[in-house]
């Protein structure tokens, strides 16, 4: 999506790949909203550290950083023994493995990076098809952002307000990204709407990444409160939500997504106001037999107990931070501890559809149309 | 309540009198929970500025706080003619009255005040009435805190987990609080519970104050994000909801609370559990007709931007501050704004009781039995 830089709008990805310096490009995540930087990855244990020390996050973009990474390090290897380049390749791939050990993604992307390198016969070949397929792998991830966008655009009418929580937006992908996605497509048909960014608390990926991303697509939004989005629903401010989520239980249509989402979820019924899913078909998990079997991880306390932000005089908060660099402050009692859930999960009764590239789906009827949705059973030619 | 204080526990009252020095000792709220002091005023004005710079909030602690404030003005007053001491404490009045000018608990307290001070006939009587009434008016208020704890404590099972909001704690009355009073009873019972604070975002009163209220009274309670109550309640980790009121409609039985305070009372009756709202009867409003009329102040964007707490590094963050003063950082993407509604109404239906120092009562009662619980009508004696 667009970035202005120096006054000048460009179209960036979250994730490319420089084939001249063998590189991998990425927006440095861990500097936004405050500053806008591309660093360069030369080597795939930089590539590897990016993915560990959260420079890049989200289940496309680390998936997309993992395919490049392993293609980067086969397209390093020097010299004439295809034993010595599998062998090479075999610890380029666990390396990025470990990177994230809990993520599917990296795994699923490198996979299909190394299942076409093996129809390359001398190394020179397997080097460039490894490239070819990381640059599909990324390319696919884009297609199927823009398909959701095409399908869930249609759902913003001229004058809506939309509410949507976390980021599930371009940074976690390669481009466009699933929550936002409609958005951008709705925006490119010429529509007028307005976007409510819950901040997110304990990170505040709305208050932060989201919008940032709407600001520099100039969409119109305000971030809120997570306290605030009831109250805004009950005096007829809000018309749509719109979220990502982290896996979709194909069996059940069960939605686990940031701690949150469900409150939202219970709210808009509450209030008669349509509540979307937008995810990419990877996240959906055809095994889990009910929402109860997903592990909700319990993250750091200290996450609730502050919060990361520039330092600024309250005075000159608004509008013209005058920064000092990113630090923690302790909100909270110094003597309390936190209970903190990373994730909940959102019944599918309360969910009104899931927008997927291959359209919008009532949870219920993912499992009849599995054939269709799931993707790691078709091949990579289905996934869309 | 009780305070540690270099390792001894103390009890202290949000406001009190020292009659010696004619000054008006307040816990200095702006300090909390990084620091405890009790700071003193040693005339009306700095009374005044006390109450119009935040050093003292919440409903019953600042009519206690203007009730002394009239009083030490009262006293301070040197003559002996009777119409320059009258001219003298109208000046103290306004000046009180108008260091909050939208608060009605202030003039409420300073009219209690100077009708006692009417039966003087001399300006010692008078003087010495004044300060009376104030004792009057503070003990009042804890008795009635007191008698809201007695009601609600059995609403308190031994293992219960309780959910609060805000802070609705003796920090905003002069001692024991409103949603507080029945913790407090019940751990007087002997009883072991759980509680609960929502952090409660944008201003973190639950966080900040209501966690170091339970920290200090060694109440076994965590600090959660605003967005976890969902998730805890879906899995059965909450048994009850107490909260406090800023305005109740005696009409409607309508809530107005800090914003949130609707969210989880929609959460709460999806999963059936109480939800209660414990108030003293001078928040409840006889006049408005419904919770549309109650206007809704839209605060600060930088609230929502960004947090206030102090500064440490992110690996000491946890129970070993390294503090170097309180600061505000800004989290948010610097050109984005807010949307800061401070408030909201929570809907008659929703709410299983509301404790008063007269009993809990459902919501829809409270007109039927009004002559029992407008003690604004019936007189100060009939308070409670």
């Amino acid at each position: 999506m667009n970035v202005t830089v120096r006054g000048k709008s460009r179209h960036f990805r979250t994730v490319s790949f420089d084939a001249e310096r063998n590189a991998v490009l990425l927006i440095e995540q861990r500097l936004l909203p405050h500053k806008f930087a591309i660093v360069a990855s030369h080597n795939f244990h930089e590539t590897a550290a990016a993915i560990r020390d959260m420079v890049v996050r989200g289940a496309g973009a680390i998936g997309a950083t993992a395919a490049y990474g392993l293609a980067q390090g086969a397209r390093a290897f020097r010299g004439r023994d295809l034993k010595k380049f599998s062998a090479h390749h075999e610890t380029v791939y666990r390396t990025l493995k470990a990177a994230r050990p809990t993520a599917v993604d990296p795994v699923n992307a490198m996979d299909q990076v190394r299942s076409a390198m093996r129809r390359g016969e001398t190394i020179e070949e397997q080097q460039a098809l490894a490239l070819a397929a990381a640059e599909e792998f990324a390319s696919e991830d884009v297609q199927h952002c823009q398909q959701i966008g095409q399908h869930g655009a249609k759902l913003i009418r001229n004058g809506s307000t939309v509410l949507t929580h976390c980021n599930a937006g371009w940074l976690a992908f390669v481009d466009v990204g699933s929550a936002t996605a409609p958005m951008y497509a709705a925006q490119a048909r010429g529509k007028q709407f307005h976007v409510y960014c819950d901040e997110t608390r304990p990170r505040s990926q709305g208050a932060t990444l989201t919008a940032w991303e709407l600001a520099q697509q100039e969409i119109s939004h305000q971030i809120i409160a997570d306290n605030a989005a009831g109250h805004l629903m009950q005096r007829g401010k809000i018309d749509l939500v719109i979220v990502g989520s982290d896996r979709t239980l194909g069996r059940t249509g069960e939605v686990a997504n940031k701690i949150g989402t469900y409150t939202k979820a219970v709210l808009a019924r509450r209030h008669g106001i349509p509540f979307y899913v937008a995810i990419p078909l990877s996240t959906i998990d055809w095994n889990l037999k009910s929402g109860f079997e997903i592990p909700i991880e319990e993250r750091a306390e200290n996450e609730v107990l502050g919060a990361w932000g520039e330092i600024e005089t309250p005075h000159s908060a608004l509008r013209t931070p005058h920064s000092r660099g990113r630090r923690y402050v302790r909100v909270a009692n110094p003597t309390s501890g936190a209970l903190n859930p990373g994730f909940d999960v959102t019944p599918a009764e309360l969910i009104t559809g899931i927008i997927t590239p291959a359209g919008i789906f009532k949870p219920k009827d993912l499992w009849r149309r599995r054939r269709e949705l799931d993707w790691s059973a078709a091949g990579s030619d289905n996934r869309a």
